[in-house]
């Protein structure tokens, strides 16, 4: 780009009216003059032409995205942290659109620019307000499930593919006696021939109402309803009328905006899945964030949201799972809060550790084959959860708790030590 | 995984009952030994447990994806190429589903493998029979607008961002009299308070009306009706009722299946761009491939799909790309072909390379400010796409038809020599 060309992608962030502009954090590294790719980036997402053949006009100033910061990043040489301001009015407070301002042609095909990475979208409290945002949130989900001062206990039902309704739901009845506050349905596992999502729900909502008669405690099932989203409105309403307590949806690859749609049909709270994530996010240097489109899905009205967590298998770094976790969290103008749910491999044995790494109880605590693979049975493994803590609430070791707790001695056996 | 538990993830193709699975191709770099990585996807994307505590039964046979392939691949040292056929009953005729066993918990997060891309994925036609794919394909599109024996020329009417409809049509008008098939809106400018999508189309159409008559041609446009998926049917019916004779969506954003959505409402043809792939494909050993992404739009409906084409600034390999054209054309059982349309800074001058490299007239040539920042204006930069083509066909050099075509010439000077 000539430089004349380049002044108009440059701007002051103080001297922008601010409430016109979602903020895009870039992490790239240029082939060349870092300023210049980054100008390049805004030329290519926005304005690319900004005036007529033979008209004296200047379109930057209503609809060019603007470099407001472009800073080498310390902790890797050659790249820089780029900081854009992209006028509202070229996408709307539109999920599809945004991305596409976000992260299409600007940021991926913008010449100069080797590798980059879509960081986080700031947005103007005005922006927010135009979305729902989730339903119910956590302080919703603690009331509806009466779970105070703890992790959610979680399970995805395993075999999570094949059993038929009737087998399913005695399985989840199991673990809902055994502990969980919620079972869910795999991401995996929608509606399917040999087990269609309205018997599904139907019997192991029985089962569920069975488990809080026994229990006297509220529980509650997580229903998939991934699908083309044509069909979700008819998916959700079949999952409702059949008993389900929470929907989930896989949004990375229904579409995030899938999630908006049901969100405004929703009576009850909505699961985002991460499934799929790890190809736009696994990247350190290139794609999208992991911590961002957790972001987008609360924004969506996910009200609960499964997070790639610590597990090995799961290769997430530490840092990045925080801060998934507090983009689940932390104030978002007029949008509440979702409940994260990271996990991955974890059973009773991890439970001490990510709850000291996350350093507070409003998360949920998930588990497949830690619960559904215990030794004893389902009932047992989500027993060994609860086990674990309560050794946490007493202060004692889990091998303390386990030589009166035989379920946490078999999980701590047949899983291996934490 | 114990030796024992690896096996049931192995069959050999011959065995299956092939129209019952889908095969998942990956290329995939292992920490330990290959062949037990692949039956880890396998399991992790499948039957992770494969029977209840206490239960003597098998999932596997039913469920279970299988390893029907682990070959090194001899370009890359320490990588494999792995061959899964995965059973159509865990996911069903449905994008997001597929997606979810194809590009998921599987893949992504399966133990022992250091990186992982899905390369490609094959259907039976049983499979494919469930899907419309395009409702007028190649052959529709050749018939709606009379062009025969040549590529469709495209133009992205620029300025993208800021022109009213007032201002808008006049300039796709002169390049449709210039000589341009389609006009076509950018993937950004989609319903927008300072352009909204029905005035524009009308706007348009009524332009493509006076260029059809003054030019004796027939003409369309493509209206960019990307929007939350809620919105999609009201967008499409507003573009529709406005006389586009395309629409547009940016199938990676809206979700695939939003696509499919819009398939079973339209009357005209549809088209899908490219924007936002690349964070799912650019990176050579990770992700998912670029000509997959195009075949599943194909399948999802697309009748005209936008691909990163050959220009430095698109950072697409030429063997990528020509897959990707392949995925529009080649044969695919009951699904029509779809026009592929590479770009990315394209004008007069990179015709005749693109053709020769392409060895076929089925594709359309796509510019933006190749035509309307051409030094004379749209009209010249539309006539200089037409006499690269007239050079091509009377088999002259660019440079010979320029000493009696001004526009070309112009176009020479401006973009630089081909």
């Amino acid at each position: 780009m000539h430089q004349s060309d380049i002044q108009p992608f440059f701007a002051k962030w103080g001297d922008l009216p601010q409430e016109t502009y979602c903020r895009f954090i870039y992490h790239l590294v240029p082939d060349g003059d870092a300023r210049t790719a980054a100008a390049a980036l805004c030329c290519e997402s926005s304005t690319a032409m900004w005036r007529r053949h033979g008209v004296s006009e200047d379109l930057h100033t209503a609809h060019g995205a603007k470099v407001i910061g472009c800073r080498p990043l310390a902790s890797r040489p050659g790249a820089y942290e780029g900081e854009i301001a992209h006028p509202i009015c070229n996408f709307g407070a539109r999920l599809p659109n945004l991305l596409t301002a976000a992260a299409g042609e600007g940021a991926f095909y913008a010449p100069g620019i080797v590798t980059v990475k879509l960081m986080d979208i700031s947005f103007p409290d005005t922006f927010l307000q135009r979305f729902d945002g989730p339903q119910f949130g956590l302080n919703g989900l603690r009331e509806r499930l009466g779970v105070r001062d703890r992790p959610f206990f979680v399970g995805v039902v395993k075999p999570n593919l094949g059993l038929t309704s009737a087998y399913f739901a005695p399985v989840a009845e199991a673990a809902w006696v055994g502990g969980l506050d919620l079972c869910k349905d795999d991401e995996m596992q929608a509606d399917a021939e040999w087990s269609p999502l309205a018997d599904r729900v139907r019997a192991a909502a029985a089962a569920r109402d069975r488990a809080v008669a026994a229990t006297g405690e509220r529980k509650g099932f997580i229903a998939n309803i991934t699908d083309e989203v044509a069909c979700l409105s008819e998916r959700l309403r079949a999952a409702e009328t059949s008993g389900a307590d929470v929907v989930m949806l896989n949004p990375i690859w229904t579409g995030l905006s899938a999630v908006r749609q049901v969100r405004t049909l929703a009576t009850v709270p909505i699961m985002g899945h991460f499934v799929g994530a790890a190809v736009l996010s696994r990247q350190p240097d290139f794609g999208i964030a992991a911590p961002l489109l957790i972001k987008l899905m609360r924004l969506a009205g996910c009200d609960l949201i499964a997070i790639a967590g610590f597990g090995e298998r799961m290769r997430s770094p530490k840092e990045e799972i925080m801060a998934s976790i507090a983009a689940c969290l932390e104030p978002m103008g007029p949008i509440r809060p979702a409940l994260p749910i990271p996990g991955g491999s974890d059973w009773a044995g991890t439970l001490p550790t990510l709850f000291s790494t996350i350093g507070h109880a409003d998360f949920g605590f998930i588990a497949g084959r830690g619960i559904f693979a215990h030794p004893m049975g389902p009932k047992a493994g989500a027993i060994s959860l609860r086990q674990a803590w309560e050794a946490i609430r007493t202060g004692e070791t889990l091998a303390d708790v386990a030589t009166s707790a035989p379920e946490l001695a078999a999980a701590l056996t047949a899983f291996g030590s934490p």
